[in-house]
């Protein structure tokens, strides 16, 4: 792949989009051998060209073929077979046009028989680092010592970025087009490999591969190269069996913060934030909060800049004593020294004045420092008053050596030429007070993701899996991995009390209860008898592994308190039923949880942890984690739910046993965690008081088997 | 107004600052007289100076001072005294300062004399539009024929906006600093009073004068002048008393989202989103829906700008068949014809090809139509194809005459000068996807609410009042208004008995019930008689008016089912309190609603709607109004409730009795719209099933003198 993205020596084929990456390569200043590759033309830009890949003086490190698309697959073979680095496929026409396509597409796989190919449909690779340009068309870029990788599934989209006007200062931009050969999960791991690559920005549509995908993402974290991606495409996957509330609860958009969470990969929505983190991280690196200090000579910025951090996310804590008397000194009785800092005009102008008052308030220690300026029109004003101002807090942040940063409110603000220089200081040049924030924020998520898995490694997602179902499952997982003997086989829906005996053999607690067994004219008494050794007050409930909500078709009877009245039940119950569970009434319980697992065609199982009772659906307060989950994760997830106070003791209710309902969704996960199991449900887990313990009393089951790559 | 906002003279008095304020009426071409008054000096800027204002040739439309804060009151007097226009006075140094500014601004109030007076702790006005400039700072706009107004209560965010390199035509811009004589809502009539003035924006700290502001904003509602606003600063007021639920669920930043919501101004949370609002609404106006097509040449951007459709709230509808079909016909059978539309780049540039396709597009009678199109940056590349595209797409929208922008991702992907270009062809030049959106949302919003005050005219919220408690309660608002002789004078809270009888002399239903009378011996059999009298089961409650939390302090007693559980409950509860109250149970409940009403210092009485019951700050499910409320705003607000479902009948439940449930909450508002009523809380209002009421169960009433200006 080094070969590929760092090429000594480029073919390319084709012809006016051959001569175009010629020029490119040319303009970008290219100092290898390039070699054009054509059947008929004698030279193209002036460079001769050969007849075909075997007439080339010695095998390409990189070749760029802007050829039609049933002609590309040939001259990859050629090139492989010849010991080529790797080829950038320009041509559409391959599996985003249909079933033709994917065929030549496969063909394509084929030919490259192990040698990288990017493409086919993207526009190509872009290096700035060492200058090379596997790209047919204009891009915006210019060569840079270290930087940031972009890599994209949309060509136009990487182009667009390449134009930005904001010292972005790009290592890499590689399009993926189709991924046919070589894919997201590589293309990172390829990026990696180079030190002078500070960060990662990912445009993304989807991916087929998450478990390679989570691979490299956490070589990267491990690593310490942030990355952040824009994920486009949030639409639901197709048609999915609906039986459990779980399932609805967490559609695939939830599926990918999951994903992105427990990877450690900020999740932005635009091009434009996805600019503004990268190069934050690229001069900052992650942080391990997102304590900011923030300076402007405006009380109306300054609220606004308060209003924006809480909005998005960072704190804007009290400046510590010192700091405060130093600013004091220098800023004078008229000014009300807090942060956000308003440090008003009466030093504007006077270099030394704002240094020292810069230097104090980024001598905070805090995790970052903003300075809120936007400069003035250059064309129409002058700007010498800005100039000090920047100048003076770049002063200050080489002296204090504290994370600095400059914010316009609008871009056009902060000129590019100011920005590069700023950025040649060490300072963030930073466009929008919102996006800055959300910088801060997504260097802050990175950072703390970054510190737990280095305490406890993430445990990587499974994604799609080829197990045999009734054969012992195997795992396939580094961490929390587990070898359980399936249960006798059986599909489809379990009825309650063989879903509950399931989850028991994993350590759930549920009520003690028993079914009758000897048929509808018998089951009233059988039932009865049950209640007895049970003792009252019990619930009855109509047996039926068809019956999925039993509650609405008057399945469910809560609170009998004498053999008659289970009788009764039971004969009322007849219709829906021939089989009938008795069980203790749970009483006390301070919080219902819902606990589902759902079996994700992309992403595996899927836990959703949350408010339960019959207002699930209503009340959507929810949390979903990917398995395997590490029980940190499952703490923070059940720690995020609005209900989170009832577990606490809410208005005077005692605090629920948080620790039991945390392992009973790790003994639900468990059992959960089977290629064979489609989705567990358990509505409502009832969480008793602290050392009461956590039991599920309702719970529904669905195995199916599974098979890879299709919706369920 | 006019005369200081469009003046044909100006006098200008200080220093520096003086000579500024010159030279930029002079950059500006203002083409009338400029009297510098100074005491010593002979000329400014060339200007022969008068020594006072006596001296001058007449009484000047406007005058700058740039004077210290001492010296301006007295001059602002000689003005008012020799009838000139208004003032603007730029020194700090007043209220912003403490006590002693504050009564320096009161000094300045009186001086003034009904004279206008911007300021003072402002940078002026800036009027581009006929060209003159009371500002006496630099700032980077130029003139226009017509265009937006900006007022702000930031000097700086005015001065940065000035900067904008977004082809926002700036009709005004208007720092109203402290406000001290002219405040927003007279700036607003101001501007109102241009028919030049397109739209108008706000960057607002705080508003003293709600009543005069929504005058204001009303009067723009109606003249279709849409209003945008930045509002800051949105942490809690002071101190406030905390009995009910619904004053910590309404805290004050909700209730400027109430109020921006019923004046129908749409709220921005940036200032570069405040531009880009403007600058829609300046090209297209307010909107009557907000389906949008959009085209651009790649499959990635048409995705991510489905999501941020979806994200931000506009609509993404499917093309017209006619408009499919003729789509077709232009773009081929490769195209996949949808919308968002992939036209892909067998026709760029290509002009006659893309402006039928485009032609096409916009004939599908949309809202709005978006290109999505970054420019290439013009120092490296050539961006002549880009030009044929948007150049096609402006030519489609001549012919069509259908609302169209062109949307760049990233803000520099579209350059000024093309963005003036487009803004002259009726085409919004638009600054990144998602603040379009919000743009085209806002619209919306403006259009929604313009149209329904047509309908029903807009009920002006309060504000302070200031009504003798006791004496009859003089309705202050035009519409909805009522006349209620005051109840028999209680401070404090009164009793859940009392408080419910003073809302059922409203309409409200509560149950059947009665209290015990006779002292604590008897209370036991009082009350087993009075459960016999309405008939089992009951509820029993401890009365007293310092018992807030009733149910955590044993106070409540459900499902009582004979007298001597009703004497036990009686006996049990002899400790909380003296009297007891006996009620009816009201079973058969679908759905729990809070409704509840505080009297906010700044903003009148808030109505707040939401789930109820014991769970209230935990689900936080709640919608907030001013009043008086139309019905159509309770209607609306209850429509708005994530419970709703549940309303509608849910999951096999009969549908509730909304009707009544609006009802309910207009009976509430009606008796809580006094101002002598601090607040109300109704929690829980049970709506039953449709044709059977709401009744309020539980009632909470807390009734204070009120004390204009203070927080309660």
């Amino acid at each position: 792949m080094r070969r590929l993205l760092a090429p000594r020596h480029i073919a390319v084929f084709g012809g006016a989009s051959a001569a175009e990456a010629v020029r490119q390569c040319r303009a970008i200043g290219f100092t290898g051998a390039i070699w054009p590759v054509h059947p008929r033309r004698e030279t193209i830009e002036g460079l001769p060209c050969q007849r075909s890949v075997a007439a080339l003086p010695e095998a390409p490190d990189a070749a760029l073929l802007a050829l039609p698309n049933e002609a590309t697959v040939p001259v990859v073979a050629e090139l492989a077979a010849h010991g080529a680095g790797g080829a950038v496929c320009y041509a559409a026409g391959f599996a985003e046009e249909g079933a033709e396509g994917a065929r030549l597409q496969g063909r394509l796989r084929d030919a490259a028989d192990g040698m990288p190919v990017i493409g086919p449909n993207c526009i190509g690779v872009l290096n700035y680092l060492d200058g090379s340009a596997l790209w047919a068309d204009q891009h915006g870029g210019t060569r840079v010592q270290s930087g940031v990788a972009l890599i994209t599934q949309s060509g136009n989209i990487a182009q667009n970025l390449t134009m930005q006007r904001r010292s972005v200062p790009l290592a890499y931009v590689i399009t993926a087009g189709n991924g046919a050969v070589t894919g997201v999960p590589e293309l990172i791991e390829g990026v990696l490999d180079d030190p002078r690559v500070t960060a990662i920005g990912l445009h993304l549509e989807g991916i087929d591969d998450v478990r390679g995908f989570a691979r490299a993402a956490l070589t990267a974290l491990s690593r310490g190269v942030p990355l952040v991606a824009v994920k486009t495409g949030s639409s639901e996957l197709g048609a999915r069996a609906n039986l459990s509330h779980t399932s609805s609860l967490a559609g695939s958009d939830v599926l990918w913060d999951a994903l992105f969470r427990r990877l450690g990969i900020a999740r932005v929505h635009e091009t434009g934030t996805l600019l503004e983190t990268l190069k934050f991280l690229h001069v900052h690196g992650s942080l391990d909060g997102k304590r900011i200090t923030s300076a402007s000579c405006s009380g109306g910025e300054a609220a606004l800049m308060a209003d924006v951090a809480q909005r998005h996310g960072a704190e804007l804590p009290e400046l510590p004593e010192g700091v405060t008397t130093r600013l004091r000194t220098v800023l004078g009785e008229r000014v009300h020294v807090t942060n956000p800092l308003d440090y008003h005009t009466y030093i504007w102008g006077d270099a030394e004045a704002q240094r020292a008052c810069f230097t104090a308030l980024l001598d905070s220690g805090f995790d970052v420092n903003l300075l809120l300026l936007d400069l003035p029109r250059n064309d129409r004003c002058a700007p010498q008053h800005w100039t000090t101002t920047w100048e003076a807090y770049a002063a200050a942040a080489r002296e204090t050596g504290a994370p600095a940063c400059v914010v316009s409110s609008l871009p056009e603000g902060l000129p590019e030429e100011t920005g590069s220089r700023l950025l040649a200081q060490g300072v963030a040049p930073m466009h929008g007070m919102a996006d800055c924030v959300r910088a801060v924020a997504a260097a802050h998520t990175i950072g703390v993701a970054r510190r737990r898995h280095l305490d406890e490694p993430v445990l990587s997602p499974d994604g799609p899996a080829t197990v045999r179902v009734g054969a012992r499952v195997r795992s396939s997982h580094p961490h929390g991995s587990y070898e359980q003997p399936e249960q006798p086989e059986q599909r489809g829906p379990l009825d309650e009390f063989a879903a509950k005996q399931a989850l028991a053999g994993h350590g759930l607690r549920v009520p003690r209860g028993g079914v009758t067994r000897q048929g509808p004219d018998r089951a009233p008494d059988e039932a009865a008898r049950l209640a007895a050794e049970l003792g009252f007050p019990v619930v009855v409930k109509a047996l039926s592994h068809t019956l999925a909500h039993k509650t609405e078709a008057g399945g469910v009877r809560v609170g009998l308190t004498d053999e008659a009245a289970v009788r009764d039940a039971v004969r009322a119950m007849a219709p829906l039923a021939d089989r009938f569970l008795v069980e203790e009434l749970v009483p006390g319980a301070v919080a219902e949880l819902i606990v589902g697992v759902h079996r994700d065609p992309q992403f595996g199982h899927a836990l959703t942890i949350g408010a339960g009772g019959v207002l699930v659906e209503v009340v959507r307060d929810t949390a979903t984690l990917l398995l395997p989950a590490r029980r940190s994760e499952i703490v923070s997830a059940l720690g995020s739910l609005r209900i989170r106070p009832l577990l606490e003791g809410f208005r005077g209710a005692p605090p629920g046993d948080t620790a039991a309902a945390v392992e009973a969704v790790r003994a639900i996960a468990r059992y959960a965690h089977q290629d064979s199991v489609a989705e567990v449900d358990v509505n409502p887990l009832l969480v008793l008081p602290d050392g009461e313990g956590a039991v599920a009393v309702d719970a529904l089951v669905r195995r199916e088997a599974y098979e890879p790559g299709t919706a369920q």
